[in-house]
């Protein structure tokens, strides 16, 4: 960023950026992709599912129906919101698997979840306008709303999800908060699940404080233990919850096919706005998800990947049993795709891992400051598993934990935050 | 738009809208297209490529061998710039068919063009910077361009493209402009040629008074007489000018691929706004594109829509001047998909489509006003002729000119404009 900024004075041209990109101190997501792809690394960084699920022939052959069942049309351009079939299919499931009555009018296709946050950002945010998000959030989501530069408070989370009482006390001295955003199913990046009680308050709440509530649920189907709670948008009663999610974890993230779940009094705008962002979805790609719907049991392929997502979650936590300081805490998640770590107060796990994990380990991770809208926090970080096969998993956080050690041990005295 | 404001105050939530929202005044592209979606009429309105046109034996096969040969890491995270192979390619058609040296590493994948614009508005323009926009231009667009609310100063467009007379008195008046956007080739909607003075004086203004300029060339490849001239990007000596373009009017607009050309100094940003938008576009199509491109010529499929879009436009031209009043002037342009028609002053061309032509002739078109970021001009319409067979073209022309020829008879006295 500085760089870029730096040619661009150089150039006489720093006055041409838009304010949004001047300030910008967002991780780059691409940079992440990047550092993943090294084969020297074993990166627990990045959120990909595992190549090997993929249902390859079935996506393949559904490419080839969708072409001939369509014809010459599939070509064409079609709507903003999204072909009806696949719709039709995404509001039963929301009925099935999030206890969301849906109809087909209240659903729109979107570029992957991302475009979905995106799109609400831009309804919603004027500069500087006050928002919630938890901390820690999904960074990318951070990246998102940067660009429309709003105002954050930021609201903990714990092991049931966001932290309502800090909620509710944010929402008393900022009123002017429009927007709420909850990643409630295996929160990325700390994997908790938010409790019914808590998304009922949440929901009271928004309504009390005329708020939006953004709930992002990529990983709702990829349980690995215990019972499904309904989406926080099952109870809504007054339109204001939106709900987005994805293909991407579930089916392949390179289909970029998201969606997102909203009341007709917003869906208009959305349209509008995705319309003017880029038409619309690429319909090859949609007809083909839509016909791998009718040809496949996706259910049946979740839970395929739940029994491998399993495995690895476990030989995760097994290895960070085993190889893990005792002072340093960690999540235990029922589903999803990342564990969080809380290192001792005074560990700055960005530092530590450009320093000593990435130089010495050859393992990466993603810090917490680009996970905190406030940047402050600085001694976490997220893991992930599904990318990985179990003996990798185990191989890298053994050698994470023995580096881990003297961090540990020379911050024997600190207290434990999460 | 009024009706989605007026549900969102019953609801009490008019407040928690961005003013992006609240303030467009933007015409729905989608309407446009279901509007053209109607069987009954024959619409002129749509900027759609012929469905008969689009190689579907050969992309149904390039998706076929593009997951064959990539593996399961085709349905994988990418990086959001897009593949390489695929950016050197379009590299190379930019110096062959712009006249423009272009490295793999200053081409972007983007989702059609339309994203390409949303991210260089997003990389320009906060809230009230002005910019220039050709009066008449594409009115997707304005619809990216309105979104953030710029101060918009509008240059007229002639037969040789924008007029750069006006272009420099504006700019003297109002220094602080930072964004020149233009159609060059076959501008939407007029369908005329920026000359090659022109695009030099241009970018000679853009260096003298530190302005970007984006150059939009969807249709710069389909032309069917005269002689090509180099992209005003080939002209550019300071990186100032942004290149986009697409495959959508080449070779289908579903698979939703565009590209945008820029130096590095800006790519760095681009790349970062498009990761925070949809982390990147869908790999699949990207690579079945570049395995297209492997595999066929693409250039023999440009000759072969070349001569069928000229049979369609002499079709339209032929139409229009046995058909049409004499006192109602139009374009005659040399490539693309449109012709601009002027009627005389005082017609208004919406309540003219939407009281008489329409209803009487169920002909449709664009009118003017939704394509002047002014929304001043009332007396000017777009036509298609890409997208329906020359018999339809010529029927529907013959029903919209006998409706003509009342208002013309009734303004025989006014100026003719363009």
């Amino acid at each position: 960023m500085i760089f870029a900024k730096k040619l661009a004075e150089a150039l006489n041209m720093k006055n041409l950026f838009a304010d949004r990109v001047l300030n910008n101190s967002t991780a780059d997501l691409d940079e992440i992709f990047k550092n993943s792809a090294n084969p020297e690394n074993i990166s627990f960084s990045g959120g990909f599912p595992d190549n090997h699920l993929f249902p390859e022939a079935d996506l393949k052959q559904a490419y080839q129906d969708a072409i001939t069942n369509d014809g010459p049309a599939i070509f064409q351009y079609q709507t903003t919101q999204g072909p009806l079939a696949l719709r039709k299919k995404i509001a039963a499931r929301m009925q099935q698997h999030a206890e969301v009555p849906t109809t087909a009018n209240e659903v729109m296709l979107t570029q992957g979840g991302q475009q979905a946050i995106d799109l609400v950002a831009k309804l919603v945010l004027n500069h500087g306008d006050a928002m919630i998000v938890e901390g820690p959030t999904y960074m990318g989501a951070l990246a998102a709303f940067d660009t429309y530069e709003p105002t954050y408070y930021e609201v903990p989370v714990d092991q049931h999800g966001m932290d309502i009482r800090v909620l509710r006390k944010t929402l008393r001295q900022h009123p002017e908060i429009k927007l709420i955003y909850t990643v409630p199913d295996f929160h990325n990046p700390t994997g908790t699940t938010m409790s019914i009680k808590r998304r009922q308050e949440l929901v009271a709440l928004a309504n009390q404080y005329n708020c939006l509530i953004l709930e992002d649920s990529p990983y709702r189907d990829l349980r690995y233990n215990g019972k499904s709670v309904p989406a926080v948008k099952h109870f809504d009663t007054e339109g204001r919850v939106i709900f987005i999610s994805s293909f991407s974890k579930i089916l392949s993230p390179a289909l970029r096919t998201g969606w997102l779940v909203a009341d007709e009094h917003l869906m208009t705008e959305l349209i509008n706005l995705k319309s003017a962002i880029d038409v619309q979805s690429p319909n090859v790609t949609l007809a083909a998800v839509n016909t791998y719907l009718d040809e496949h049991d996706l259910d049946a392929h979740i839970a395929k990947l739940n029994a491998a997502y399993k495995v690895k979650r476990d030989a995760m936590l097994t290895a960070m049993d085993r190889y893990f300081p005792k002072n340093v805490q960690y999540t235990r998640p029922n589903g999803g795709f990342f564990i969080w770590v809380t290192l001792p107060d005074n560990v700055d796990a960005h530092e530590l891992l450009t320093d000593v994990i990435l130089p010495q380990a050859h393992v990466a991770y993603v810090p917490s400051s680009c996970q905190f809208a406030s940047r402050k926090v600085k001694n976490g970080f997220r893991l992930n598993y599904t990318s990985l096969a179990p003996v990798t998993i185990t191989r890298g956080i053994q050698r994470l934990g023995a580096l881990l050690q003297p961090q540990a041990a020379a911050n024997l005295q600190t207290a434990i935050q999460f």
